[in-house]
């Protein structure tokens, strides 16, 4: 395994790598650096960053767990049925799955990755998107200007929100920006974003639009006539999907441990593990090699999709 | 020093680094293979690859020096000054030199590279651009599906050309595609790039419109009309700069041998040198550093250009 600090609030965690890079043994735990525990990114992480939330005075400012860094596309994601949910590649015919290329784009647009304490209910009809959540928690773009590496724990503030609906799922994706960013002072809204970044909403929705295409499915649909809501209806599905994410973890939502674990390291109920039990899932792993696998070159292929 | 065979015809040429990459002491040699002579991209490697062109028998097919790889934005080019002229990274207020990424687009298109043996010549004014060559080998944006390292020689057929004048000199841009493609056997003409590549062609030409704007300057202008010229017009183009080069390397046109190196390998005339004094050239450079410089963070910055 290999550990690093990365980019975040406080040095106040670090990843903790183990197998290879491009493999399907690849995992990214992330560890609490005072503690030295490991953590879940989807249990343990605060939602809010209480540090900038209260510099900031009357903006929340939230805690993004990156997990596909921009101008990259292997899709790495917060496993939500390994116990303390590492991330890793996630999977596609039994292969590291990458995201096709679709013209003009390379990789992601935005820094992606997601908002610890929340999950996309899949018992739940969404009133606006009227289908069932994803079973995930809640996706974000963030639109800074850094590059913000796997693992990294960035402090974003939400301006919008686009109702992406992917194959028939309600699939939220938020507009945040690093709170750190030149530009987050100027945007504080969805209105501001195409102020100051002129075309990236129009490409992002594109991007989501058509970035299954290439896989032969049909292009995604999406909620509020194609719209991007702002930043009051944004912070709504947060506070819905923070929620759903609660009943989870009481244990008023059931759902079948090996299809979500909800191992966690602080919220001291009767999932939450001790640390030795947290070290042991990492030393059982792979060990951390320097060299990332070779992957096959159609990674870097150039999908033209007609629109 | 380091070297390595890069996807060429036949094995025939391989790169010998030196120094340290992105930094200014970084040089790329390309070597022959058989005669392990340190070898002129500009000069020694010839402008037509002769074992795809008998293959192809119709179509002449080209070799094409890759400077610059897709989606990576360190302006890497044929130094014309240094002897037996190397790839190395162009230098920008005394720093090695990146391209800014203009929204939507990640470092360059396409492989960017040029055709050996061939001058756009300072001293000549162009009939369709009314301008003067820019004193560089004919550039290539080489549109298939491969990433190309910098140093490859690759084979490419040549389709068509945009009449590019970029501050004011004439810098014709030949829109290439390697004959090994799965898409090159369609691929004969310009309008097939729209048909098989859509959006691909518009995309080039803002493309180059706006990339020196983040640096200050005005939006470059284009000849005939923001056309793009068909495949014989590009053939002209190839021949007339291929008989610059030809007077240029004859002694016919009168260069400064610091402003350019006309020293070969190959050529046989009096600026044809032996291979122990190319070896020495390489001996002389600073050994190759396994690891590249760390850049700067502004490197990964996106431009918003107003269009």
């Amino acid at each position: 395994m290999a550990s690093q600090s990365n980019d975040n609030e406080n040095e106040r965690y670090e990843t903790v790598q183990c197998g290879q890079l491009y493999t399907l043994n690849y995992r990214c735990y992330i560890r609490d650096v005072q503690t030295k525990a490991i953590v879940s990114p989807f249990h343990d992480i605060p939602l809010v960053n209480q540090q900038y939330t209260s510099e900031n005075a009357t903006d929340v400012v939230y805690n993004m767990v990156v997990e596909v860094p921009r101008w990259t596309n292997a899709k790495m994601e917060i496993n939500k049925k390994l116990k303390m949910n590492p991330i890793v590649q996630d999977v596609k015919s039994g292969k590291p799955r990458f995201v096709h290329n679709v013209f003009p784009y390379h990789g992601y647009l935005w820094n992606y990755g997601a908002l610890p304490q929340t999950w996309e209910d899949p018992n739940h009809v969404d009133e606006d998107t009227k289908t069932t959540g994803d079973n995930d928690p809640l996706d974000v773009c963030e639109i800074g200007t850094a590059l913000h590496a796997t693992g990294s724990i960035v402090p974003v503030k939400i301006v919008g929100v686009l109702g992406l609906i992917d194959e028939g799922e309600t699939d939220w994706k938020l507009i945040g920006i690093d709170v750190r960013d030149k530009l987050a002072s100027q945007i504080n809204n969805i209105d501001d974003v195409e102020k100051h970044l002129p075309g990236l909403l129009d490409a992002t929705r594109s991007w989501f639009k058509y970035y299954k295409v290439p896989t032969g499915k049909p292009p995604n649909k999406f909620a509020l006539n194609e719209q991007y809501a702002n930043r009051e209806f944004a912070q709504r599905v947060i506070n819905e999907t923070q929620k759903y994410w609660e009943n989870l973890t009481n244990g008023q939502t059931k759902v079948d441990d090996k299809d979500c674990s909800i191992a966690n390291a602080t919220l001291n109920n009767d999932r939450t593990i001790k640390k030795e039990d947290g070290d042991k899932l990492v030393e059982g792993d792979e060990k951390y090699h320097t060299e990332p696998a070779r992957f096959d070159s159609s990674v870097h292929h150039v999908a033209y999709v007609p629109k």
